[in-house]
């Protein structure tokens, strides 16, 4: 008899869940639901502060049942014989729960309030909070600091808490627990509330990867949270544990076998991790995306300055975790691509069948590296890592009259490359070696030409997987290991994953060349930092 | 009996001459001739090497009767009642002539030579000699290497010699005099070989507006230059002096009365500020064109570092005259709407019946100034004043992924306006007072939200000409003072300039509000010059 798990992935937009093979990992049926993303108005018309992203927790739930009904169908198998199914999510989306793991937001008394719903990782309404803990950290220093470089991202559980605190305190108090998107949903599916060593250790200060950060430090910023243990309670679990069995009810709205194995959650940026088979201190994965991650890990802990997060389990069981991010990467590009590029050239692109971005590639890279080629800062988003300034900016210098539309472009995608360069050199400065580093993101598998440029700056062999769903074959992984079908997590991955990639070797001459450019972007950051 | 003069206008792509009543300046009837620009073949099919704009002066001549006969019979007036004429041209472009006026180019033996032709003042093929004569200056400090603050530009009459002793030392020996494009007209016209004071003094190191300089020093960078000042013999005139009187052979081919007074040639970047009449020290004509220059009159001599030319007469008799230049004003903001408008911008200017201009400059400024907001540095063509130093590019910084092409387009008209605004500080730093600003060129009068952004960053009242072919009618004032019809070229300004000015005055609280972003391209400039 065959065995399956699924894996279901939570993106911004919908939810993917994956049917694969338990014994090998291959994908066999995948189902997809979409939801909202409220960034005006509640459905309710209750207006919502700029830059606000929120999302029902209810429509979530409804997506759930809706992508794995489809792809167990997709699948063409019997669901008698799912075995296991794990969730990863969008991190920092919290969702405040009642003590049976039911959304707030499911009360009629909350709602129409905006702190009840999912406030998803882009909802930049928490900056105030988010600077009072930076200040707190400079002047106390506490030891669980180094999980995220000093610099505590808005984006994260605490300064969402203390918004809470200033715009709905009744709903702090009345909220048995605070959660990330994967622990809700996995609470959900099993009844009990665990918390995922991936969201809790690189996001929010556990830098074990299964302690909280001291309860003391947040009362003193606001003596509410004084309790913020008892909201954030539930076991730090890595991928591939156990979280739980899938309770009646929940097997029911989803078709599955009830007391079926639930996986541990996690971030959907790392279980590509595990789909990638990644298994070797030193082993990194690079996201090139709407945004940019280098994800490493290591046997080794080393205190690392301007981490996006560091903590023990954080992407594997195991291994030290260290993220480091580039907050504008794939943006940067469709900004240029909507708001920079002359109608000639979208003509030729349609004459020519081809994307924008194809075209704009095509004509950059056609030409050697020049010397007095202009050069980017890729700062449109802010910067995340090594400077960590969401106030940053983005340059171009090297402007002329003969410049034109595709040396800009090119300028990116080098400024792009020459950003992961300083990572990886700022990883390795720390102590923390970058041994392979296998590349996914929808960008990479597009644009060949934008992978090339990126080995030949790093002067290093890149891997790219050509894996489709690899956040959702990564949860199916993980469901398989808390199954029990397999002793480990590596031993599941070591079955299951896809170590299928592509090489790109770097040209050690344009490395090279490449030299008095990233120079440039060297200086150029100084001077946009103010440094 | 009405009396009339004529002002001949030569620019780089056609001349137009002007014909205006001698009592009040009034403009009576235009003609115009156009010719070509060779950049890449001469039509003999010979190559023309990277960068080099060459132009046929025959073609030339042919155009000069054409529009003289066209704006006579456009003025509707009797060609004997013309009582002078005056030419204006670009400067720095370069016709190499036989003993008689003729131009080298016309002898059968030169006729494919390019250096034969006129080297335009945008022929850039004479960097490496203009090198050479900057690292002279440097180690010799010649009195006269004031006049350009120490950086010869490579337009200039002296490295376009060195190239011809480079490329045809033939034809140097041959020349009997190489002139600039109005002296050698103005010698056609009369049989006299003159010279300007604006053209020599400004532009060739002459800074009394009188004496050539030191042809030793030219001599030790190539001993075949120690004649140099027989190769450009010929007394310096002033505007409004006259330089002779139309021969009897010209005469007939213009159609006009033989004997007349020819007035003295000159740049034709300056003409205008006779048309507008300029009179007082500290006097600026502000050119908003597709460069820029700021040119300012003194009864006093400072020297100016980082000046692009400053000699007395250059601008007007009596003055101490000082040009700044800007390389890239109108050519930054065309690059732009070329090579960075999405289709969107061109659809809505078309269904607003805009110019794509007018809709950016609309949209850019109905915002008010965010010390957010991007900022540019305008070296789009390199920077000829205060820095000079072609070889710069332009830079854009404060880039996010929320800016829209409008921001960028008001930002790089503010990086022109704060690039005048340091000229303005720079001249008056070094003693030569700004204290009227006048201003002309094409862009001025097309985009009141331009100059209204120039009066606000300046923090000063502008003046606006809209008289149209200002430098043709500035040239006809010329003509009139060299007819004797009026004592001095002061008089005859006073009597047919067009004084009517719109004025613009400077919104004191947005100019306050610009000061960070003043400051932040200064220094950014600084950065961009590796300083």
């Amino acid at each position: 008899m065959m065995k399956y798990t699924i894996g279901v992935d939570f993106g911004t937009l919908s939810c993917r869940a994956l049917v694969v093979s338990a014994e090998n990992g291959a994908a066999l049926g995948m189902g997809e639901c979409g939801y909202h993303v409220y960034d005006d108005t509640l459905p309710c018309g209750r207006k919502l502060p700029a830059r606000a992203a929120l999302a029902d927790p209810l429509e979530y739930l409804e997506a759930l049942s809706t992508a794995v009904r489809a792809a167990v169908k997709n699948a063409g198998i019997n669901a008698q014989d799912v075995i296991a199914l794990a969730i990863d999510a969008t991190s920092m989306s919290v969702v405040p729960c009642d003590e049976n793991g039911m959304p707030m937001r499911a009360q009629k008394k909350w709602a129409d309030e905006p702190q009840a719903y999912i406030r998803l990782w882009k909802s930049y309404t928490a900056t105030q909070e988010a600077e009072r803990i930076k200040s707190a950290m400079a002047e106390k220093k506490p030891g669980f600091m180094a999980a995220c470089g000093g610099y505590p991202s808005s984006e994260g559980m605490f300064p969402k808490l203390l918004e809470t605190l200033r715009e709905c305190p009744a709903l702090y108090d009345e909220t048995s627990a605070f959660t990330d998107l994967d622990e809700w949903l996995t609470w959900l599916l099993t009844g009990n509330l665990t918390r995922s060593a991936g969201s809790m250790g690189l996001k929010n200060y556990c830098p074990d990867g299964k302690t909280l950060p001291d309860a003391g430090f947040f009362a003193q910023l606001d003596e509410r949270l004084a309790n913020v243990h008892e909201k954030l309670r539930g076991e730090m679990l890595p991928w591939g544990a156990c979280a739980g069995r899938l309770t009646p009810m929940m097997a029911e709205r989803l078709g599955l076998p009830s007391g079926i194995a639930v996986g541990a959650g996690g971030l959907d940026g790392h279980t590509s991790m595990m789909a990638l088979g990644l298994h070797e201190s030193g082993d990194a994965m690079l996201t090139i995306g709407t945004s940019g991650v280098l994800a490493v890990i290591s046997d080794e802990w080393h205190v690392v300055s301007g981490v996006c997060g560091q903590a023990y389990n954080g992407h594997l069981p195991g291994f030290y975790g260290y993220d480091f991010c580039q907050s504008g990467v794939g943006d940067m590009f469709g900004w240029f691509v909507d708001n920079c590029v002359p109608s000639r050239c979208e003509a030729q692109a349609k004459a020519e069948g081809k994307s924008v971005h194809q075209l704009l590639s095509e004509r950059g890279f056609a030409q050697p590296v020049r010397a007095d080629a202009p050069v980017a800062v890729d700062w449109w988003n802010g910067s995340r890592s090594v400077v960590v300034d969401q106030t940053l900016s983005g340059a171009i210098s090297g402007l002329r009259l003969s410049t034109r539309p595709e040396e800009i472009y090119r300028a990116l995608v080098e400024a792009a490359a020459f950003g992961t360069r300083l990572l990886v050199e700022h990883a390795q400065k720390h102590g923390v070696m970058v041994k392979r580093i296998c590349v996914c993101g929808g960008i990479a598998g597009k644009n060949p030409l934008l992978v090339q440029c990126y080995a030949n700056i790093l002067g290093r062999e890149l891997h790219v997987s050509s894996l489709p769903n690899s956040a959702a074959a990564g949860a199916a992984i993980g469901a398989a290991a808390a199954s029990g079908m397999y002793a480990t997590l590596e031993e599941a991955m070591a079955h299951m994953s896809s170590r299928h990639f592509t090489s790109y070797q770097p040209d050690m001459a344009v490395h090279e060349a490449y030299q008095p450019l990233y120079e440039r972007y060297l200086k150029m950051r100084s001077f946009q930092a103010g440094r």
